[in-house]
Protein backbone atom coordinates (compact mmCIF):
# COMPACT_ATOMS: atom_id res chain seq x y z
CA UNK A 1 0.00 0.00 0.00
CA UNK A 2 1.21 3.30 -1.03
CA UNK A 3 2.12 6.30 1.23
CA UNK A 4 0.27 9.93 0.52
CA UNK A 5 1.66 11.67 -2.73
CA UNK A 6 1.88 15.68 -2.76
CA UNK A 7 1.54 17.11 -6.38
CA UNK A 8 -0.29 19.41 -7.97
CA UNK A 9 -2.27 20.62 -4.98
CA UNK A 10 -3.47 18.18 -4.15
CA UNK A 11 -2.29 14.89 -1.33
CA UNK A 12 -3.31 11.67 -3.26
CA UNK A 13 -3.08 8.07 -2.02
CA UNK A 14 -4.51 4.68 -3.41
CA UNK A 15 -5.53 1.74 -1.52
CA UNK A 16 -5.60 -1.86 -2.30
CA UNK A 17 -8.79 -4.16 -1.40
CA UNK A 18 -9.18 -8.08 -1.38
CA UNK A 19 -12.01 -6.93 -3.42
CA UNK A 20 -14.78 -4.78 -4.82
CA UNK A 21 -17.41 -5.18 -1.44
CA UNK A 22 -13.72 -3.90 0.48
CA UNK A 23 -13.44 -1.14 -2.16
CA UNK A 24 -16.69 -0.06 -1.75
CA UNK A 25 -17.14 -0.54 2.47
CA UNK A 26 -13.68 1.53 2.86
CA UNK A 27 -15.18 4.30 0.46
CA UNK A 28 -18.44 4.32 3.25
CA UNK A 29 -16.07 4.96 5.38
CA UNK A 30 -14.08 7.57 3.62
CA UNK A 31 -17.72 9.18 2.96
CA UNK A 32 -18.84 9.48 6.57
CA UNK A 33 -15.55 10.63 7.50
CA UNK A 34 -15.71 13.22 5.24
CA UNK A 35 -19.10 14.50 6.51
CA UNK A 36 -17.95 14.36 9.39
CA UNK A 37 -15.39 16.75 9.10
CA UNK A 38 -17.15 18.98 6.21
CA UNK A 39 -14.39 18.17 3.93
CA UNK A 40 -14.88 16.06 0.56
CA UNK A 41 -12.33 14.34 -1.35
CA UNK A 42 -12.43 12.77 -4.87
CA UNK A 43 -13.00 9.22 -4.30
CA UNK A 44 -12.08 6.75 -7.36
CA UNK A 45 -13.09 3.06 -7.60
CA UNK A 46 -10.61 2.10 -10.02
CA UNK A 47 -9.92 -1.92 -11.09
CA UNK A 48 -12.43 -3.78 -9.22
CA UNK A 49 -10.76 -3.36 -5.98
CA UNK A 50 -8.50 -0.23 -5.65
CA UNK A 51 -9.45 3.41 -4.08
CA UNK A 52 -7.65 6.16 -4.82
CA UNK A 53 -8.04 9.54 -2.74
CA UNK A 54 -7.33 12.86 -3.73
CA UNK A 55 -7.59 15.54 -0.72
CA UNK A 56 -7.40 19.17 -1.62
CA UNK A 57 -9.14 22.38 0.24
CA UNK A 58 -10.40 24.31 -3.30
CA UNK A 59 -10.99 27.19 -2.00
CA UNK A 60 -7.53 27.80 -0.99
CA UNK A 61 -6.29 26.61 -4.09
CA UNK A 62 -3.69 24.15 -2.47
CA UNK A 63 -3.35 21.07 0.16
CA UNK A 64 -4.28 23.07 3.32
CA UNK A 65 -4.20 21.64 7.35
CA UNK A 66 -7.81 20.06 6.52
CA UNK A 67 -6.00 18.01 4.02
CA UNK A 68 -3.64 16.32 6.32
CA UNK A 69 -6.09 16.24 8.98
CA UNK A 70 -8.11 13.68 6.87
CA UNK A 71 -5.35 12.18 5.59
CA UNK A 72 -4.33 11.58 9.16
CA UNK A 73 -8.09 10.27 10.04
CA UNK A 74 -8.10 7.84 6.93
CA UNK A 75 -4.54 6.09 8.02
CA UNK A 76 -6.59 5.19 11.27
CA UNK A 77 -9.50 3.61 9.14
CA UNK B 1 -18.98 -12.00 18.67
CA UNK B 2 -22.08 -14.35 19.01
CA UNK B 3 -22.70 -17.72 16.71
CA UNK B 4 -25.48 -18.06 14.55
CA UNK B 5 -29.06 -19.12 16.73
CA UNK B 6 -31.93 -20.93 14.90
CA UNK B 7 -35.07 -19.92 16.27
CA UNK B 8 -38.98 -18.90 15.32
CA UNK B 9 -37.48 -19.97 11.78
CA UNK B 10 -34.79 -17.82 11.15
CA UNK B 11 -31.16 -17.51 11.24
CA UNK B 12 -29.58 -14.68 13.83
CA UNK B 13 -26.43 -13.57 14.83
CA UNK B 14 -25.47 -10.06 16.49
CA UNK B 15 -21.79 -8.83 15.07
CA UNK B 16 -20.33 -6.04 17.37
CA UNK B 17 -17.61 -3.22 15.70
CA UNK B 18 -15.38 -0.53 17.01
CA UNK B 19 -17.83 2.25 15.76
CA UNK B 20 -20.69 3.08 13.69
CA UNK B 21 -18.54 3.32 10.80
CA UNK B 22 -17.69 -0.25 10.93
CA UNK B 23 -21.20 -1.11 11.28
CA UNK B 24 -22.33 0.63 8.46
CA UNK B 25 -19.65 -0.78 6.33
CA UNK B 26 -20.41 -4.20 6.98
CA UNK B 27 -23.69 -3.63 6.19
CA UNK B 28 -22.75 -2.77 2.77
CA UNK B 29 -20.63 -5.95 2.86
CA UNK B 30 -23.70 -7.92 3.58
CA UNK B 31 -26.24 -5.63 0.64
CA UNK B 32 -23.87 -6.19 -1.58
CA UNK B 33 -23.36 -10.16 -0.95
CA UNK B 34 -27.41 -10.71 -0.45
CA UNK B 35 -27.50 -8.57 -4.51
CA UNK B 36 -25.32 -11.61 -5.78
CA UNK B 37 -27.32 -13.85 -3.79
CA UNK B 38 -30.57 -12.95 -4.26
CA UNK B 39 -31.55 -13.34 -0.70
CA UNK B 40 -32.00 -10.66 1.60
CA UNK B 41 -31.24 -10.56 5.23
CA UNK B 42 -33.06 -8.68 7.64
CA UNK B 43 -30.48 -5.99 9.47
CA UNK B 44 -30.40 -4.12 12.19
CA UNK B 45 -27.81 -1.61 12.86
CA UNK B 46 -28.35 -1.07 16.99
CA UNK B 47 -26.83 0.98 19.95
CA UNK B 48 -24.53 2.57 17.34
CA UNK B 49 -22.04 -0.16 16.68
CA UNK B 50 -23.77 -3.52 16.42
CA UNK B 51 -25.82 -5.41 13.81
CA UNK B 52 -27.87 -8.28 14.00
CA UNK B 53 -28.95 -10.25 10.84
CA UNK B 54 -31.65 -12.54 10.67
CA UNK B 55 -31.79 -15.00 7.51
CA UNK B 56 -35.23 -16.56 6.61
CA UNK B 57 -36.72 -17.75 3.18
CA UNK B 58 -39.75 -16.26 3.67
CA UNK B 59 -41.34 -18.48 0.56
CA UNK B 60 -40.93 -21.37 2.53
CA UNK B 61 -41.96 -20.11 5.71
CA UNK B 62 -38.10 -21.02 7.49
CA UNK B 63 -34.78 -21.39 7.34
CA UNK B 64 -33.64 -23.30 4.39
CA UNK B 65 -30.11 -24.17 2.67
CA UNK B 66 -30.09 -20.15 0.96
CA UNK B 67 -30.00 -19.04 4.78
CA UNK B 68 -26.94 -21.20 5.80
CA UNK B 69 -25.39 -20.55 2.28
CA UNK B 70 -25.39 -16.77 2.86
CA UNK B 71 -24.82 -16.93 6.49
CA UNK B 72 -21.58 -19.17 5.20
CA UNK B 73 -20.61 -16.03 3.16
CA UNK B 74 -21.28 -13.66 5.62
CA UNK B 75 -18.68 -15.50 7.88
CA UNK B 76 -16.02 -14.77 5.96
CA UNK B 77 -15.90 -11.41 5.24
CA UNK C 1 -45.99 6.35 4.07
CA UNK C 2 -46.22 6.40 8.06
CA UNK C 3 -45.38 9.60 9.84
CA UNK C 4 -43.19 9.17 13.00
CA UNK C 5 -44.92 7.64 16.44
CA UNK C 6 -43.78 8.32 19.96
CA UNK C 7 -44.00 5.81 22.00
CA UNK C 8 -41.42 3.84 24.68
CA UNK C 9 -39.47 6.98 24.74
CA UNK C 10 -38.90 6.62 20.96
CA UNK C 11 -39.36 8.59 17.65
CA UNK C 12 -40.08 6.15 15.22
CA UNK C 13 -41.04 5.96 11.56
CA UNK C 14 -40.99 3.38 9.03
CA UNK C 15 -40.09 3.70 5.31
CA UNK C 16 -40.87 2.34 2.05
CA UNK C 17 -39.11 2.05 -1.27
CA UNK C 18 -38.84 0.47 -4.55
CA UNK C 19 -36.47 -2.40 -3.64
CA UNK C 20 -33.33 -3.49 -1.68
CA UNK C 21 -31.18 -1.25 -3.30
CA UNK C 22 -33.76 2.09 -2.77
CA UNK C 23 -33.66 0.79 1.42
CA UNK C 24 -29.64 0.69 1.44
CA UNK C 25 -29.48 4.00 -0.12
CA UNK C 26 -31.66 5.49 1.98
CA UNK C 27 -29.85 3.88 5.33
CA UNK C 28 -26.30 5.55 3.51
CA UNK C 29 -28.04 8.83 3.56
CA UNK C 30 -29.07 8.63 6.88
CA UNK C 31 -26.05 6.81 8.62
CA UNK C 32 -24.38 10.26 6.82
CA UNK C 33 -26.55 12.28 8.38
CA UNK C 34 -25.99 10.37 11.79
CA UNK C 35 -22.44 11.22 11.56
CA UNK C 36 -22.82 14.77 10.99
CA UNK C 37 -25.23 15.50 13.64
CA UNK C 38 -23.15 12.69 15.88
CA UNK C 39 -26.54 11.36 17.01
CA UNK C 40 -27.27 7.74 15.94
CA UNK C 41 -30.46 6.06 14.81
CA UNK C 42 -31.43 2.39 15.49
CA UNK C 43 -31.78 1.47 11.67
CA UNK C 44 -33.70 -1.52 10.72
CA UNK C 45 -33.79 -2.56 7.04
CA UNK C 46 -36.69 -5.25 7.10
CA UNK C 47 -38.93 -7.05 4.30
CA UNK C 48 -36.60 -6.33 1.42
CA UNK C 49 -37.64 -3.11 0.40
CA UNK C 50 -38.19 -1.21 3.72
CA UNK C 51 -36.35 0.67 6.65
CA UNK C 52 -37.48 1.38 10.54
CA UNK C 53 -36.18 4.29 12.14
CA UNK C 54 -35.94 4.75 16.24
CA UNK C 55 -34.56 7.54 17.00
CA UNK C 56 -34.00 8.11 21.42
CA UNK C 57 -31.61 9.62 23.37
CA UNK C 58 -29.99 6.86 25.28
CA UNK C 59 -27.98 9.37 28.22
CA UNK C 60 -31.50 11.25 28.71
CA UNK C 61 -33.64 7.98 28.09
CA UNK C 62 -36.00 9.52 26.34
CA UNK C 63 -36.85 11.78 23.28
CA UNK C 64 -35.16 14.85 23.50
CA UNK C 65 -34.14 17.89 20.34
CA UNK C 66 -31.56 15.99 19.44
CA UNK C 67 -33.87 13.12 17.97
CA UNK C 68 -36.97 16.15 17.23
CA UNK C 69 -34.09 17.91 15.26
CA UNK C 70 -32.50 14.23 13.09
CA UNK C 71 -35.96 13.42 12.10
CA UNK C 72 -36.78 16.99 10.63
CA UNK C 73 -33.74 16.01 8.86
CA UNK C 74 -34.26 12.83 7.84
CA UNK C 75 -38.36 14.36 6.18
CA UNK C 76 -35.83 16.56 3.90
CA UNK C 77 -33.95 13.47 2.26
CA UNK D 1 -26.55 15.74 -17.01
CA UNK D 2 -25.17 14.53 -19.64
CA UNK D 3 -25.44 11.15 -21.98
CA UNK D 4 -23.16 8.37 -22.23
CA UNK D 5 -19.83 9.20 -24.51
CA UNK D 6 -17.93 6.24 -26.07
CA UNK D 7 -14.32 7.07 -26.51
CA UNK D 8 -10.65 5.24 -26.05
CA UNK D 9 -13.10 1.82 -25.45
CA UNK D 10 -15.04 2.94 -22.70
CA UNK D 11 -18.14 3.97 -22.00
CA UNK D 12 -17.95 7.00 -19.56
CA UNK D 13 -21.34 8.98 -17.79
CA UNK D 14 -21.31 12.09 -15.47
CA UNK D 15 -23.68 12.80 -13.41
CA UNK D 16 -24.89 15.46 -10.51
CA UNK D 17 -26.95 15.38 -7.17
CA UNK D 18 -27.51 17.77 -4.85
CA UNK D 19 -25.23 16.89 -2.61
CA UNK D 20 -22.80 14.74 -1.20
CA UNK D 21 -25.06 11.86 0.05
CA UNK D 22 -26.78 11.87 -3.36
CA UNK D 23 -23.67 11.18 -5.13
CA UNK D 24 -22.69 8.37 -2.20
CA UNK D 25 -25.96 6.86 -2.26
CA UNK D 26 -26.12 6.75 -6.11
CA UNK D 27 -22.97 4.98 -5.61
CA UNK D 28 -24.06 2.12 -3.58
CA UNK D 29 -26.82 1.87 -6.09
CA UNK D 30 -24.29 1.29 -8.51
CA UNK D 31 -22.24 -0.92 -6.64
CA UNK D 32 -25.43 -2.84 -5.94
CA UNK D 33 -25.84 -3.39 -9.85
CA UNK D 34 -22.42 -4.10 -10.27
CA UNK D 35 -22.19 -7.07 -7.67
CA UNK D 36 -25.53 -8.52 -9.24
CA UNK D 37 -23.84 -8.38 -12.74
CA UNK D 38 -20.74 -9.30 -11.68
CA UNK D 39 -19.68 -5.99 -14.24
CA UNK D 40 -17.52 -3.42 -12.25
CA UNK D 41 -16.89 0.21 -13.44
CA UNK D 42 -14.65 2.25 -12.24
CA UNK D 43 -16.52 5.07 -10.26
CA UNK D 44 -15.64 8.63 -9.72
CA UNK D 45 -17.05 10.67 -6.80
CA UNK D 46 -16.15 14.53 -7.79
CA UNK D 47 -16.37 18.15 -6.82
CA UNK D 48 -18.39 17.04 -3.99
CA UNK D 49 -21.81 15.85 -5.44
CA UNK D 50 -20.43 14.36 -9.42
CA UNK D 51 -20.29 10.79 -9.88
CA UNK D 52 -18.65 9.79 -13.20
CA UNK D 53 -18.88 6.44 -14.39
CA UNK D 54 -16.74 4.67 -16.73
CA UNK D 55 -17.50 1.54 -18.28
CA UNK D 56 -15.80 -0.73 -20.33
CA UNK D 57 -14.86 -4.78 -20.24
CA UNK D 58 -11.37 -5.26 -19.58
CA UNK D 59 -10.56 -8.79 -20.92
CA UNK D 60 -12.22 -7.51 -24.49
CA UNK D 61 -10.09 -4.30 -24.42
CA UNK D 62 -13.29 -2.73 -25.76
CA UNK D 63 -16.95 -1.63 -24.52
CA UNK D 64 -18.86 -5.38 -25.14
CA UNK D 65 -22.79 -5.69 -24.76
CA UNK D 66 -22.02 -6.44 -20.94
CA UNK D 67 -20.82 -2.68 -20.59
CA UNK D 68 -24.31 -1.19 -22.43
CA UNK D 69 -26.48 -3.59 -20.29
CA UNK D 70 -25.26 -2.30 -17.34
CA UNK D 71 -25.47 1.34 -18.96
CA UNK D 72 -29.25 0.58 -19.52
CA UNK D 73 -29.62 -0.46 -16.10
CA UNK D 74 -28.00 2.24 -14.78
CA UNK D 75 -30.32 4.77 -16.64
CA UNK D 76 -33.45 3.08 -14.55
CA UNK D 77 -32.05 4.03 -11.49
Amino acid sequence: MEKWIESDGALTRDFSFEDFAGAVSFVIKVALLAEKNNHHPDILIHGYRHVLLKLSTHDAGKITEKDYNLAGQVDKL
